[in-house]
């Protein structure tokens, strides 16, 4: 079996943009309105934050709960981590997602600074140095022989199609969106057809899944 | 969490049938080519029969990959099972599927005819008779605190829906597939749309992904 590197479930605005500017502890996506990009996630019954039973059962909802699908560890960008820059002031930041982080694997952040590993729940944070290829060798051993999810932001979704490792990408698009700035993920979806096959599959909720494969 | 009755990758051709008429053992779609309904599932990466590493890994491979998804039992009709009719002649047919059986879980074959279970690799074959309800109640307490998969055919399918047991489907409609006859699901899919949600998907390789869920 392959072992392959996934985006999943990695939303940009009709501008291309994963997040606004002006990150901050109260805004983590900056300008842009998470409940407004998530709106499509958020509709489906498979929504890890979903506090009652209903929720729709469509196409949003396969992508949704394939989230988790065969994936052993996740690498993320210190910005997806947290709003803070340079050095650990402290080591009292755990991450946006409270005591159950909705990763349940292994997760490497991946920073020049360094700082300790920890674990809440079923979910152990790494700290790693190096270049994307680096970080990507320890996530697949922690993976076993499941894929490895590569978690965002823009600019570490960037790093790693630049050095051509990623495998498979789900983008979701939201048309109604619209930043001007921030984190971009491109400029169009057309700059990955000539490594990556596309489905361009536009939801009922409105949102268009843009699913790449490998060429 | 709700325990849920999911139907999964199931085919019909355009004009409703899931197989077609006379089935026999070198035919176990009848007049249907088997090659033609399931060609979409068979070009994807997940498709269990795959050989060869490749394949797509877009809109088709999610659902096909989704086939096991929290599922812990499935039910089947006795003519998924088997080609044979009434009584057992023997107990040496074991299915289609070879020595490795795709379901990896217990499989209920619903027949008024008794016979002792069996196992084949990570999948026991039960012989149950009684009415949807009934099968289902069994069904749910092997799937422990997982769903159920009805898996087929159609009449078998039709029985549970018009006992009003089905939470969730899954029908891939093959338009350039004809039969004229056979095993009927539905006229037409609207004949759902008063019970059911319906998000109707048209895939890039031609199939028609129609996904239920309950009102």
């Amino acid at each position: 079996m392959t072992q392959l590197l996934r985006v999943q479930n990695f939303n940009v605005s009709s501008d291309g943009f994963g997040a606004g500017e002006g990150q901050s502890l109260e805004r983590p996506f900056g300008h842009a309105d998470p409940g407004q990009m998530f709106a499509w996630a958020g509709a489906t019954a498979s929504w890890p934050n979903r506090t009652d039973p209903g929720g729709s059962r469509g196409l949003d909802d396969y992508l949704v709960r394939d989230f988790h699908h065969n994936i052993g560890a996740e690498i993320m960008g210190r910005n997806k981590f947290s709003p803070q820059r340079g050095p650990w002031q402290d080591h009292e930041w755990q991450g946006w997602w409270g005591d159950e982080p909705p990763f349940h694997t292994p997760v490497f952040v991946m920073t020049h600074h360094e700082r300790p590993s920890f674990t809440l729940s079923d979910t152990t944070f790494h700290f790693v140095g190096g270049d994307p290829a680096d970080v990507l060798d320890q996530a697949r051993k922690a993976a076993g022989d499941k894929d490895v999810r590569l978690g965002g932001g823009a600019a570490t979704v960037r790093e790693f199609l630049d050095a051509d490792l990623v495998d498979t990408l789900h983008v979701a698009v939201s048309p109604g969106v619209v930043l001007g700035s921030g984190s971009r993920l491109w400029e169009s979806p057309e700059e990955l057809l000539d490594r990556f096959h596309c489905d361009v599959v536009p939801s009922p909720s409105g949102v268009i899944h843009h699913l790449f494969w490998r060429k």
